[in-house]
């Protein structure tokens, strides 16, 4: 005894998402019962048009509808500066604060040796080329930190060393807020070593 | 700054579901680029088929695209016991089991004077008059183990107390493998009501 057909099928939908297992699936496939049916049609059109028309932004591999994203498109925005981020989702984050005015480059990937990850498998080429033929003013680096993200900053700021061109990296230390007493002691390290002098 | 429109869209539409918020519906939205496109396209055809097939049973109100449910319609069945449950989730549960073969009925909802849900609110006349037309011989409450879901079977069971019909319910007490510690006072305490005589 199962669902019937079609649920059995939404369940196995849900179930390819990362985080959702047999329980939550079959909850959320149920759940779509109660939803009204504009809902259930807008959910069903948005699936297949992020499918269909979501594309990388040639420029900076950001999502967009279109072949350049809104950022890279923006004339108002500082044009020679690039923060270079893994993830389009990063992006969201930065916009959300307001005061980065300058452009992106998504990452498709860190430099890792231990995976066998190259400079040539996440294409960095496209980026140093980019910023080598816009004359950027300014690469800042905004990655995980972790072994892979510092690599792939050194990397990049090795080939630009003989360059006019500025690379930095977003600091890494205690976060706003935080009780000092719940900071790993790594980013407690780090944030020792990159003190401010303040007088 | 936002997502383009189509994920947007899709974000919001994951945000309905229970239980999935902001970053999460980001999440499984932005996942959904990584998915093929025929899971894509069977997730949306999914989507609207649940909506627009899927119906409750004329006899037991479970999940199906018919009017009856396969197990209404299963001649092999005993006709003559219902299990009460509280959701078609439950039928799942005692189906995999794989033991009870009588009938089910799923109700609207569970009799709450506190709610104000009284039992012309949630059809129980349907059941009612189902068991006395049908010669039912057992009605095996199956509902959680709380004041509505009692006070729902002491009703239903003094209406059917002048007649031959037998109402049981299952068992509640100490869940098998379950460690003693962790066990709640009210669940031990209904255990030990509950006890039955070894020798």
């Amino acid at each position: 005894m199962q669902y019937p057909t079609t649920i059995q099928n939404l369940i196995e939908c849900f179930k390819k998402f990362p985080g959702i297992g047999e329980k939550t699936a079959e909850r959320l496939a149920l759940y779509t019962l109660n939803l009204d049916p504009e809902m259930v049609e807008l959910f069903s059109n948005s699936l297949e048009d992020t499918k269909t028309k979501i594309k990388r932004c040639q420029k900076c591999n950001n999502l967009t509808e279109e072949d350049l994203c809104l950022i890279c498109k923006d004339p108002s925005r500082d044009h020679k500066k690039i923060c270079v981020v893994e993830d389009p989702r990063n992006i969201i984050s930065f916009e959300k604060i307001g005061t980065y005015r300058g452009l992106y480059y998504v990452l498709n990937g860190l430099i890792s040796p231990l995976e066998g990850i190259t400079p040539e498998d996440i294409n960095l080429d496209q980026l140093i080329q980019r910023i080598k033929e816009e004359e950027i003013e300014e690469v800042i680096f905004a990655v995980r930190p972790c072994v892979e993200g510092e690599t792939t900053t050194l990397y990049i700021s090795k080939i630009l060393s003989g360059t006019k061109v500025k690379v930095s990296k977003i600091a890494h230390g205690v976060p706003i807020g935080a009780d000092m007493e719940y900071v790993d002691p790594m980013t407690l390290e780090t944030a020792f070593d990159n003190r401010i002098q303040v007088s």
